[in-house]
């Protein structure tokens, strides 16, 4: 049944699968997967043709895992994606994501798949030279708590930017709520960082959360662009990582993009389950067009292992094609004598995220992003 | 510090929250959450007025829960979600997703909050009527293997349709391969079925798969209802729940609209992180707007347990306000024997996905969903 012939390039891509089991378990998974993530359909009644032969995904490599199990390389014709980011995330993970002992490592992108992506606009270089920060980490604050006005917030921003940050971001809780709206938001913040930069000659950039209705994204992200907003923040688990690409792929907004975990944790919780730090937050967040992928650090209040975020690090410099390498942005409750270790976990190629801790230090706000920025200088 | 008033209206709405460990440390998370979720700020440096005492989640309730560990009830003022299913999502579990030991088992909603969404358009009683279906369970089936032409799937869609069945979905794999084009194929289909329903009299209706890229997700549902299709199959894991509330929503469409669960299988792998399948499945997808929400059986390829799947047909129904009860669709490699023991499960509010199976059976497709049609109808 089903014995047709397809028009099809004969590139595949490749998905490196972690199964858990024995050998054999394993390789009952793998082709499980090969069944579930193309045809979805009973694979003893495909009995011939291309849809046998070149639909289904193919096992290309099955060998134990360093970690325990099993790692499965499974390949699929690059024209099951359609060559679109939501169809290209389903064939890696859709059912699949639904059935335990299954996690994605790494991706394996084929030239002609890379091409249908732009990736990150600006990317390491792109961004540094937009922030006149050519070798040095770079240091980011956000904007809290919830609750306070969009005066209140721009007052924080406008003393962030005296004191050196490059960047300052909005919380990510910060939407359009009634206490600080987000166009009031967006025009005081971005007024308070340009009127910052004028005083100190400084290149500091606002990024806005532009996370919201479905509807009202793309509108968000032109608002700020207009606004002078000097790059967006999203957070892909709540608007789905097409929402993330569409914004940095628009010419008419042009601005860098900094991709936020929120919602998307449960992908990396289970060790044996899921998507790899490495792959979600380095590769995928790559192709859907972060310049910055921010995840929570080691030792703060989160729990990810040293491990895994330097494998986020590596995810976001992978070669990948045309794809530009991209910031990782360690955050989530840093702080500032955490940088010395960061920095040999990282590299220079990181952006220092700082929120709560930069007020701590005291109540000079100006004093205290300062001394952070005396720190990168130092490095 | 921070010492504001706020215009709040006082309501707020709850979350449950499974925590792992002893009542010492569920406590302790409890109230991590109430910062994380919301102010993401040392709590500390808040020290009086209304963000301190509002806007801050609060500990309603902490007592042992039946499966382990302690179940938390937090609630938050409704402001905080600025009354957006994203950013509603993001207080509900944003930040928390990526700390372990952390399960939303239950949403529980104010009045206020409700207003917000509208959910299905149909409901249960919409959908029945629609489908001159009042009593009996409901029956669906699927358009695949990936890799068929237009052609032949929609010559599969009129043999279903004359065969008796109510629902003719796509795969949730079909999006806009070279294979079967998405605007060829929802048009053949969708005459397809219209020229099956003239023909028996019978109200059957195409769902095709509009999942695509941000920018087309509704591009692609208006063309679809254009097409003569009678409802829409997405996935909002892959398109954000926002992008199926806004199809949900949208006058223009007012289509039947079905939710599957690919990509989303993460939030419930580990039995003490993630989402519960009665809040994902049942109640958010339900808020976002589905009349009908899939998910795998027990039993099936996949590894729900029966206890699982009731729950999401009790999340699918449980009181919400004006929020309408929808159908809870189990499939996930369902056979015709499995209908009896669905039955007891589930009741005859339910729809029963079978795909492969319907061909499995032999060669003549029609006589095969005549075959599961009378064993509803006999129901």
């Amino acid at each position: 049944m089903f014995d047709v012939r397809l028009p099809l390039s004969g590139e595949r891509f490749g998905v490196v699968y972690r199964l858990t089991g024995t050998e054999a378990e394993a390789h009952a998974k793998a082709r499980d997967i090969c069944v579930e993530q193309t045809i979805e359909f009973p694979a003893d009644l495909v009995t011939g043709g291309d849809i046998r032969t070149h639909i289904l995904g193919r096992i290309e490599l099955l060998q134990p895992a360093p970690e325990g199990g099993f790692e499965a390389t499974i390949s699929y014709a690059v024209e099951t994606t359609g060559f679109e980011l939501t169809q290209f995330l389903n064939v890696v993970f859709g059912n699949s994501s639904i059935k335990p002992g299954i996690r994605v490592e790494r991706l394996e992108l084929s030239p002609g798949l890379l091409q249908a992506f732009k990736g990150p606009r600006f990317g390491r270089d792109g961004l540094r030279g937009l922030l006149g920060a050519p070798t040095r980490p770079l240091l980011c604050t956000a904007l809290k708590p919830m609750g306070l006005s969009a005066e209140a917030l721009a007052e924080f921003a406008y003393r962030f930017a005296l004191g050196g940050m490059d960047v300052i971001k909005d919380d990510h809780g910060l939407a359009n709520q009634s206490f600080a709206p987000f166009k009031e938001r967006i025009e005081r913040c971005a007024e308070a960082v340009a009127r910052a930069n004028r005083e100190t000659g400084g290149k500091c950039i606002y990024m806005p959360n532009i996370t919201g209705p479905a509807d009202q994204v793309t509108e968000n992200a032109r608002f700020a662009k207009q606004a002078g907003a000097g790059g967006l923040l999203i957070s892909p688990g709540l608007t789905g990582f097409d929402a993330m690409r569409r914004i940095a792929d628009d010419d008419a907004i042009a601005l860098p993009v900094m991709g936020h975990p929120a919602f998307l944790g449960s992908y990396v919780t289970s060790p044996d389950s899921g998507i790899s730090h490495y792959a979600l937050f380095g590769q995928i967040m790559r192709l859907a067009g972060a310049d910055v992928t921010i995840f929570p650090n080691y030792g703060g209040r989160f729990s990810f292992s040293q491990e895994d975020c330097r494998s986020v690090a590596e995810g976001a410099a992978v070669a990948m094609g045309h794809i530009k390498p991209i910031f990782p942005a360690p955050g989530g409750g840093m702080d500032l004598s955490r940088i010395p270790d960061m920095l040999e976990t990282y590299g220079y190629d990181v952006m220092f995220l700082i929120g709560g801790a930069l007020h701590k230090r005291g109540p000079d706000l100006v004093a205290n992003a300062r001394y952070f920025r005396s720190l990168a200088d130092q490095i």
